[in-house]
């Protein structure tokens, strides 16, 4: 199975846990899911986001996920996340997965670190009890994590911990952040792959600063392949054509709490998932917002003709 | 010079606080601003928002600006934000602007208020100190503010605090709480004039929820103006195509700590006012950042002259 | 197995991880604690707390931890924390460990949660969750876990989820809201057993107001004993001659994140455990501490000989 | 009027504010005040601190209340609180007292704040905008202000601001900071005052760390004076026996946000101030809180006599 390492490129979905309308986790939905991602032009997937559903699945049901995308996704990596306020926790899980062959395992700071020292000391410490064979995807996510990791932190992570393959950058503002270290790579530092969040919401200037694609969940991964292709392509014009017809939609979708309703919503719309059930606790959309995701949608669709 | 009330409508738009290049208050471009902003179709101004300069200037400054731009607004009418950690501050800050004909005052909750209790009693007590004249725009900012206010939180100080009369809305996600308050009022509750902030970011979907303008900024007022008319009539293709063409920048000006000097260059470059210098402490927009906002203005005008 | 209730009354001793020089489970040493701490007077154990080392044991270890720590307690009633991110594993802990005779689960809301609506939604589904046969202890230890919830948020809780059996009332200023509880009971609210944390620093106050006693842990539970009896027999000269001589200590020991090593410290001195080692992550005491603590104990040793 | 500076030491003790019952501040009580501070053996006074009353007064009553401290100070230094969102209203009120004659002024961190960086940048900011004359005490006190200053930051302020000169030393746990502070100068780094805070929670223990005395608010100042004193001399038996008999109150005060009610009590017990008000928003001490304070005080008479 593939590693992933800090010379990754291209476009790793967040791939949904699709339920039946009683709770259960649907895995026929997920095979559905996990061949569109890659029909779409996926590089690979990443599973068990802290932001979608992972707290509400046990232990054993998130090994049994991380065993059937694994093996569906065949010769493709996939990034599980394993973030959890303890360490053992972390360590448990991340061998389960590296043993069914994950590509790597993806960790946020815990909301309890402050200072440049206690972030830094955690990726040390947690590189250090997985093994340096574990790569690493360090999630950069304050909005969720009410971290801060600052260029400097980051910088000292990058040179420390040499485990840490991939920046899943989703900071905001974050586009300085993408050229403060393709700066220091440029004066010597190691280099880390940035693979960008937050739904794609700045894909064509994260990929134009240096970034070298996304890491992110969205309704239409296709225009995620799209831009990052275009945009590290220098073909701006298009890729940004291109996500300006998704943007109203990704904007919606972006919305913290609300956005995976609308993200399951808009899949089980286009056939890949079979229920948009959220597990409890999950709220269902309203009518109003059904209706507002409608009317993306088709206003989407005419943009796209448009474009062709 | 008018008062807002709960039945106050439109768009309120934030004005920038201009300076020299060497730091000081530049009034000549602040008159043209405000001509400009009445100009695009606003209806009202609010001046000293928390997230713009505000904390930048001195007392004295503060009340030298309202007084030029309550003059020169006319009789349109102008909102101060008036929010401090200190009830003392807010008084006295209050009846100065007042005393100059300001059409009232805005309040964010300070950082430290935790439960419903809090929150309500924190409003109640703002108003019996500023008095049952003086209207009252809550600002429900949680991003900025981290106070949290509940629909139900929110109904009981509509209910309790008689001169509250604008909620300026920029919770989000947001729309529920709308859809809430406008529930509420349709079972009987004292109606609320609700105006959106968050750079405009989901005014489509807003307005068509019930609220009844905007109250916040962005380089170009004049798609906020047309959004809300055309929204309001039930015109929402229009109002759609127009927002969609802006939404590349909008997205851009929106990010936090950032978005002010994107607005002020925008402006800048507008011929508005003449400097886009932010008061120490503030950035200078790197080179990369001027050409991403070049780009999208660019595209920004060939779409708008498509749409006609 | 005996369950807690909303009778409950008495000490819970919150019981500490032994661990060897290497970083394992130290049974012996458990056992010898248990008994120690039954022999000091407890009426009751708490394990896995959040405060303590519950994060660095993997899943596996904390049902062996519970296992062993309710057989040795046999007819004394044991509550597990459960505490997670994540509502499933909360269910699977809980589940795992009512099988094998815990007393009752303890729960802190999760740092997410922000309104009133939210807190008694979260314990309202935490309770249906687990079904109404689990006695739920509410931990309210905001410095822990930012949550605040109001009083009148807490009656809401009591009024709605029967099965909240106890207050763990750790919120710090708090003694006005033992009062307020008491107060609403009076006059007809469900009773609630209330067990007071922070190591005691308010006892006698907190008991004379109307708690029924502590559920924390502190190197000399038989403090927590002696005052509780005392103070509930309203000896309350003779509860504060014995506060006061361990107060010096107990102050040290509160200090967030340094305490457990200090607590830790003092056991093994004592000759309870065998070896006062923190799982990794987790600070040796430097050499200052030590004699910090030396000094401490050796007053507080004279002044109990003084007070006979 | 006398500076301070980093070889300052001994007790600075944080002034009340004094009203009278109907909400004016009463000047009369304010004079006893500072006389009785002096009497007790203080070597300086802080007044404006931020978890007192200083966000109450309007901006003119700050100015006035400085003018008078400062004045019966006479020979003796007063520093002055001077935090606030806005560097503006720090530097406004900053030259306004030190033309007053102030000591030195008192900042904290805005709780915006993230990242070592920023804060080492906030501080060298600051500085640099009230001129290297005004000689700064930097407040860590991460409770109040939510900003975490590592030993790594401080060192780096230390280092590149050199009008630093005095630590209001309130984090919690403090102890390894005095000590890594004390360290670093040994090894060639700028000395810092250390004056200490949180009531004196861990006075005995942080003069013997090397910590150069308090500075701090309590109800009987001359427990500090005198533990600072003893301990400052290596009589830490004394010093010892001093603090304890102090504790239980202490310990009782430094409840936060009742606090300021309970020293007030006290202050106005001992005939120090006329009237224990809080100004609006404060709340009245409950019956029960009067009778545990009565208590305690009661049960520290006796002890001290003990003493001798």
């Amino acid at each position: 199975m593939p590693l992933i390492d800090n010379e990754t490129r291209g476009v790793f979905v967040i791939a949904v846990t699709p339920f039946t309308d009683d709770g259960a986790i649907d895995f026929d939905s997920l095979d559905r899911a996990v061949d569109f991602y890659f029909e779409a032009g996926a590089d690979g997937l990443t599973i068990l986001g802290m932001m979608g559903e992972a707290p509400k699945v046990t232990q054993a049901e998130s090994i049994e996920l991380a065993r059937r995308v694994i093996d569906r996704a065949g010769e493709r990596p996939v990034v599980v996340g394993v973030s959890s306020p303890g360490l053992a926790a972390i360590d448990e899980l991340t061998r389960a997965v590296m043993d069914l062959g994950a590509g790597g395992v993806m960790v946020a700071p815990p909301s309890t670190l402050k200072t440049d020292d206690q972030i830094v000391g955690y990726f040390s410490l947690v590189a250090e009890t997985l093994g340096s064979d574990v790569p690493l995807v360090l999630q950069d996510f304050p909005l969720a994590t009410n971290v801060t990791i600052s260029a400097a932190a980051l910088n000292r992570i990058v040179t420390s911990v040499p485990s840490v393959a991939i920046l899943k950058h989703e900071d905001w503002p974050g586009l300085a952040k993408i050229s403060a270290l393709r700066k220091a790579e440029a004066e010597g530092q190691r280099r880390l792959s940035i693979l960008c969040g937050n739904g794609g919401l700045f894909l064509p200037e994260e990929v134009a600063r240096g970034a070298d694609g996304a890491m992110t969940g969205f309704g239409f991964p296709e225009m995620m392949v799209d831009v990052v292709r275009h945009a590290s392509a220098g073909e701006m014009a298009r890729a940004r054509d291109i996500f300006d017809a998704y943007l109203p939609l990704l904007r919606y979708e972006q919305q913290p709490g609300v956005g995976l309703a609308v993200r399951k919503y808009v899949l089980c719309r286009r056939g890949i998932i079979a229920s948009d059930t959220l597990r409890r606790p999950g709220n269902k959309l309203p009518p109003e917002a059904i209706a507002e995701i409608d009317a993306l949608l088709s206003r989407q669709d005419a943009r796209l003709k448009e474009l062709g």
